[in-house]
């Protein structure tokens, strides 16, 4: 039962006509259109498994920044690895297939779209696990210089994820948790100070956060960064190499495709490699991992993150769904990015009507990620309702609407059809 | 180069004639035929993609132990997946294709073989993070009813990411690592021990051990056990509740058929469930996973042994492997895995010449696993002649020849054709 709609949620009108029903000037299609044709990565949809922008029938999939579409060449590519790799070669893919050094190679497929030069990213485990690594071994490593510090500092709207691993991490290591607005962070930044984990694009408003910066001043500080770029890897520039970050963790199944629950990536700067001191030293990251030493030496470079056996299957449909990529220039999908991004909130003011939503994502183009956050009374209906007429965002406690824009699939027709859609729902349903 | 062939691996003669050159009594297929003819499981072969017994140009291969074959009921699932339920429904498939309590649903169909009752597994994440996971969280339960404990014991032999994982784990909570031999470990425990890690098959020696004995000791002491199942799942009945384990780790894809580095599984045995107190504490583990609490409370039963987003694709591939052992009895998996040890080791003794090769398998079955393993000289070289020869074993350093028997799809045929190869590469080759 719905705590929006006390009678259950009400049958909507169908959308009808070409105006919205909040009347005001002409539509913004034609302009949509427009954009799309010049749009220069418009070529690139095609390689996903989306409905086209102009069928009726089709889906407005505006929730990629939750679980990426399909790539076409990820299916075709996991048949093949399933029944020749694991089928008929069995054990020899580990060598034969390049099963073994697969975490490697993937991470520096995804290193490239954030900045990292190669040998610095591995692929695997789950975002959280990773943070862990990230985090305990940045208090090592921030301890090994000045053994006092014993603070880690968390963006306080972080992911919840972030946090309780956090919390975890510094309750193993003795240290104490201090939860501060990631805009805070550079300034709460002291001498007792380890480390802050913060998130370059907030899961909940889309707001930016200046990776650089923050980092330079933790660095001032003597302390360490991990960068959660959950919801900026794949969608913009994050420049890991240039910024002097530290850690960071990155999710694959976001604007990066790589299916539900791909395996994420951990960074750790080329020159502190030598001194990462893992929680989680597995025998993957052993030096000689079939010595079957009892003794761990880990392994020098990005291999030291690594834990056990890799979960193949979603690595290697991973690594298909970066084929989309080949290519494609950053800087060409964050232009597109705040295009669509910056087109949506104009739709929004024109369809919706004043008041129904409010923007909770920054105006500023330095402060936005690739989605936008609209707070809605009854968001949680009204989402459940645009879902039903076909446009796919998602909803976020208490009262959210999110849309994430995919730059290499989301077209302005898209764009343009999922604000006029919700101005029809908020218009016409009895949302309170 | 080789160590043991300076000048390389030499060219071998095929074998060509029915009867082995070391001469002696017939050879041995007409009662592997009749055996199997007899085999109970011989129907369940056709779920898997493995070469007919009688093809000379076909593969036999005992190295289940280290990758099971594939199911034939995968492929079709995982395209499914990827294409109706990650193409086609998206995020929707969380709930809608039961994305979400997958981990759940397939560990209780793993516990089913593990002797589990249903709400005490989990699937997700390596070997090495659960162990981490179960080894942190028996330390924890074990110093809440005496604080004093701060040792943990770890299997002298075992397979070594469980001691680098111990060692971290020991590490991170003030603990101290003894490593004791595993047939010692019930005696060896003390006052100040808090959990023991043992294997309950050892990977190199395919020992089997005592899990009910070793298990009822550590209570004794006031310690808590953590098994490692890696070579005992779906080889032969754990019986885990039974025994009263406290936690167990068991890996899916050796017997189990669950694809390459398909996720593990975690037991926490229901009455300590709500103790578990998990060093990584993921959202997924969060009672109220979807309210973005930031402070974390674990949720109840298996689920809190969760981290973070599942690895899908991996994990419904290991869903669908699952399939072949629908309606299977492990005690007639049991009685198989025996009956094809016993009848390679008298394959071996009639086809090896004697001193070529020495068991270091315990003959008494209660201390036999489902693989045999032969020291030999020049091992690796001797292993890597009989992958050519269609015969997959493995090679474990320095001097190991590893067979694995998977009941499910080995057959006896199978077993002798090995042997008989393996007699024809010492007898012909230059193995010193």
């Amino acid at each position: 039962m719905s705590d929006v709609f006390p009678g259950g949620v009400p049958e909507f009108a169908p959308w009808a006509g070409p105006e919205p029903e909040t009347g005001g000037p002409p539509c913004l299609a034609a302009e949509a259109a427009a954009l799309d044709a010049a749009d220069p990565l418009r070529d690139r949809r095609e390689a996903f498994v989306v409905d086209a922008p102009g069928d009726p029938e089709g889906v407005v999939y505006l929730d990629g920044n939750s679980l990426g579409a399909l790539p076409r060449g990820v299916a075709g590519r996991l048949a093949a690895v399933v029944e020749e790799e694991w089928g008929r070669l069995r054990i020899r893919s580990w060598t034969e297939s390049g099963w073994w050094t697969a975490p490697e190679r993937v991470g520096d497929r995804v290193g490239r779209l954030l900045g990292a030069a190669p040998g610095q990213v591995v692929a695997g485990d789950s975002t959280s696990v990773n943070v862990f690594k990230a985090v305990v071994g940045a208090v090592r490593l921030a301890r090994a210089a000045a053994p006092g510090r014993d603070e880690v500092l968390v963006d306080a709207a972080t992911f919840p994820t972030d946090g309780y691993i956090a919390a975890s991490a510094a309750r193993l290591t003795g240290c104490t948790v201090r939860a501060v607005p990631a805009t805070d962070v550079a300034e709460a930044a002291g001498p007792r100070t380890a480390v802050a984990l913060v998130n370059h694009v907030d899961y909940r408003t889309g707001r930016l956060h200046d990776l650089p910066g923050i980092t330079g001043a933790l660095h001032a500080a003597g302390a360490r960064t991990v960068w959660d770029l959950c919801h900026s890897a794949g969608a913009l520039p994050v420049g890991l190499d240039a910024s002097g970050a530290d850690f960071a963790v990155a999710c694959t199944y976001k604007y990066l495709n790589g299916g539900p629950g791909a395996p994420a990536c951990l960074y750790v700067r080329r020159e502190l490699q030598p001194r990462f001191d893992s929680p989680l030293p597995g025998w993957n990251s052993h030096a000689d991992p079939f010595g079957m030493d009892p003794a761990y030496t880990p392994a020098d470079g990005a291999v030291r993150g690594r834990v056990g056996t890799p979960e193949i299957l979603s690595l290697l449909a991973l690594d298909a769904a970066l084929d989309v990529w080949d290519g494609v220039d950053l800087g060409v999908v964050r232009a597109k990015s705040l295009d669509l991004t910056d087109f949506f909130l104009r739709c929004v003011e024109r369809y919706v009507p004043a008041g129904r939503t409010e923007c909770v994502t920054p105006l500023p183009h330095e402060e936005r990620g690739s989605q936008v956050s609209l707070r809605c009374a009854g968001a949680g209906d009204v989402m459940a309702e645009l879902v039903r007429r076909g446009v796919v965002g998602d909803f976020r406690r208490p009262d959210v609407l999110r849309f994430g824009f995919a730059p290499l699939y989301t077209s302005f027709a898209d764009t343009e059809r999922a604000a006029r859609v919700l101005g029809e729902v908020v218009t016409s349903g009895p949302v309170r």
